[in-house]
C-alpha cells in the first residue's frame, strides 16, 4: 500500500508564550548582569518556551542519522568512491566514525537507519536498514525518487522521530551520510531559494576548484531538467534531493509536530530543514541552529531560515558532528538558568 | 620578607614538535576528509605538542578564580556598588554564581582566592583569603600597587597553579571577579598596546554609552598620570593593574613555565595574559583562548595575541564563564583524536 502524505499537514503546537516571559523574568534576577550571558540566555528561554517549562532540560538526546547512496555519484562529484557510503555506516555501528565518537563523548544516542546503498543492503548490527533502492536517481537525468519512495522516505523519518519522542527524547539531532549527497543537497537548496547552482555549490568533501566548477554545472544540469515541473516544495524534494534528506525532511517536520526541540547544522541537513519549514513554516519554531558550515550554501539556508548557528569551527563533515559539539552548550544553558542564584537567594546587590 | 621577582625568568619549555607531526599524521588518518573539523584537529594538535603525547587529555581542568576590590570604584566607573565583590565571592563559594555552575557542570574544579576586599576580607568556606589591602589603589591617581603588592600578587598566582599541577591538573583556566576591574584592564591593556584609552574602554557589566565616555575618560586620565614612568611591562602592571589581575600574569607566567596548557577568555583575564606574553614571549604557545568577548578592546588584544578564540557566544560577564563554555570542545578534541578509527583499521576507501 502507498503510504499517504496526509500526515504533512498535522499542525506543530504553538510556543507557550508564558513560559518564555518567565523564563526571561528569571534570566535577569540571576546574578549577572543582564544579558552577560548572551547566547546561553537566549538558549534557555527559547527552551523554557519550547518545553512549556519554568526549568527545560536537554536530555536525553538523541541523533537519528540518516544513510543512503545517490546516483548523481555517476557524474563524478566526490573524491571518494560510492563504496565509502557503506563502509560508512558500519564504520558508525562500530563507533570508529566522526558523529559516534561525538554522540558518544557528549552523551547523545544514535539510531542509524540506511535507505539504501549502491552496493545493496546487509544486516549490521546496531543499523537499521529500511532499502528504498539501491540509491536514489541520478538527478542530472531523472529524478531522485519515485513518489512512493518519497513517502516512504518521509514516513520512515516520521517514524524515527515517534520511536524518539516516545522514549522520552527531549532533543533531536538529525545527521546525515552518503556520498555525493551535498550534490543532492546543493541542487535541492538552489531550488528551494531560487537561487544559481554555481551561489549554493561548494567543495563538500574536499572538491579542488575545478571538482567545484564540474559539481556546479551538474546541479546546473539537474535544475534545467526538473525546472518546467511544478515548484511546489515536496515536488522539488523529490525530483532533486534523496532518501536520507527525504527523511530528514520528515523527520524534522515530525518533530515540531511532537512538540520537540530539534538541533540543525550542517549544510545537508539544512536542506532538508529548508524543505521541512517550506512545507510548513511553524517548523522553524522548534529548530535551534548548532553549526556555520563551510559550504557556501550554508549561508544563503541560514539566511532563508533567519538562522544564526552557535559555533563556527570550521566542520565540514557532516554526520551531525556540528550539532554534536553544540549539545554541552544547551546543557549548559539549562544549568545556568536552573542552578544560578538570584540576586534575592544571594544577597548581592543589583546594579545601581 | 619582600618576595623577589627572580622566578618570572624562568624559561618555558618548548612544545614537543615531533608529538605535533605525529598528531597531524594521524588526524588525516581517522576516517573523516582531511581537515573537515576544523578547529577540532587543530586544537587536538596542539595539546598533543604542549602534552608531549600521542593522546592528549583535559581533566582535571581547574578555574583559578582570583577576586580583589580596585580603588578605581570610586570614579563612578562601574554599574554596581563595591560591596557586590564581596557578596560575590560568597556567591561563587556556595555556587550560584555563573563560573560556579559552569565549572561544576562541564566538571571543572575551582579554587577561589580573594586578594582584598575593600570592606575587609572575611572567612568563607571553600575562599583561600591572600588580603594584600583593602583593594587596589586608586589608578586615576596613584599606582594600583606597591611593588611589595605586586610581587605578593604575582606569587599568589604562581602558587595556586603550583598547586594545580602538584595535583595533576593539566588545563589552567583563569577567572576574575571584581567591581571595576574592566577599567583597570583597560588601562592595562591600552598601555601594553599603546592605544588609546577610547579605543580600548567598552560598556563593562553594562554602562550606557554616557557611562562608557566616563569610564574613558578615567582611563585616559590614569594613562596619562603614569606615562612618563617606565615603559616595562611589569611596571605598567603595579601602576595600572589590581591584585587579581597581576595574580593571572603570575598564573599564566607560571603555567607555560610548568608546562601546562592554559585557557583564556574574556576581557580581564586577557589583559593579565598579555602581560605574561610581553613579560616573556614564550609563554603565548602554552595559550589557547576560547571566547570572544563583546568588549572591544577584547579584539585588540586577541589580535596582538594572535588568537582566535573557539567562541563567540556574546558573553561579557567575565568569571572565566567563557573558558568553561570552551572546555567540552577542548574534550571532543581529545576523544576524536583518541577514538576515532582511521581508514586502515575501518576499512574505508580514503579519497581518489
Amino acid at each position: 500500500m502507498t503510504p499517504t502524505l496526509d500526515w504533512l499537514a498535522e499542525p506543530c503546537p504553538p510556543i507557550d508564550q508564558t513560559a518564555v516571559q518567565h523564563a526571561l523574568a528569571r534570566q535577569d534576577q540571576l546574578t549577572k548582569p543582564p544579558g552577560s550571558l548572551g547566547r546561553l540566555e537566549e538558549l534557555a528561554v527559547r527552551l523554557a518556551g519550547l518545553q512549556r517549562t519554568a526549568t527545560p532540560e536537554v536530555d536525553p538526546v538523541r541523533v537519528l542519522l540518516f544513510a543512503a547512496d545517490h546516483g548523481v555519484a555517476a557524474e563524478g562529484v566526490s573524491r571518494y568512491p560510492q563504496d565509502v557510503t557503506k563502509q560508512m555506516v558500519r564504520n558508525i555501528a562500530n563507533g570508529g566514525a566522526g558523529v559516534a565518537v561525538m554522540a558518544k563523548a557528549v552523551g547523545a544516542g544514535l539510531d542509524i537507519i540506511e535507505l539504501g546503498l549502491a552496493t545493496g543492503s546487509e544486516v549490521v548490527e546496531g543499523v537499521r536498514s529500511e532499502p528504498l533502492g539501491p540509491g536514489s536517481g541520478n538527478i542530472a537525468r531523472e529524478p531522485a525518487m519515485t513518489p512512493e519512495q518519497l513517502a516512504r522516505a518521509l514516513d520512515i523519518g516520521r517514524d524515527a522521530v515517534d520511536r524518539a519522542v516516545d522514549a522520552g527524547v527531549r532533543l533531536i539531532i538529525g545527521g546525515e551520510l552518503g556520498i555525493a549527497n551535498t550534490t543532492a543537497a546543493a541542487a535541492l537548496a538552489s531550488a528551494l531559494l531560487d537561487r544559481a547552482a554555481s551561489e549554493v555549490v561548494g567543495p563538500g568533501t574536499g572538491l579542488d576548484s575545478a571538482g567545484v566548477n564540474r559539481k556546479a554545472e551538474v546541479v546546473a544540469r539537474a535544475l534545467a531538467l526538473h525546472a518546467s515541473e511544478p515548484r511546489a516544495p515536496l515536488e522539488m524534494l523529490r525530483r532533486l534531493g534523496g532518501f536520507e534528506i527525504a527523511a530528514l525532511t520528515g523527520a524534522y517536520l515530525r518533530a515540531a509536530q511532537r512538540g520537540v526541540a530539534m538541533l540543525i547544522d550542517g549544510f545537508i541537513v539544512s536542506s532538508a530543514a529548508l524543505a521541512a519549514v517550506r512545507l510548513q513554516p511553524a517548523a522553524r519554531d522548534w529548530m535551534l541552529f548548532s553549526h556555520r558550515s563551510a559550504e557556501p550554501g550554508h549561508r544563503l539556508m541560514m539566511e532563508a531560515l533567519e538562522a544564526d548557528p552557535l559555533l563556527d569551527l570550521g566542520f565540514r563533515l557532516g554526520e551531525a558532528t556540528g550539532a554534536c559539539a553544540a549539545v554541552p552548550l544547551l546543557r549548559l544553558a539549562c544549568a545556568v538558568h536552573r542552578d544560578m542564584a538570584t540576586f534575592d537567594e544571594a544577597g548581592v546587590s543589583n546594579a545601581c
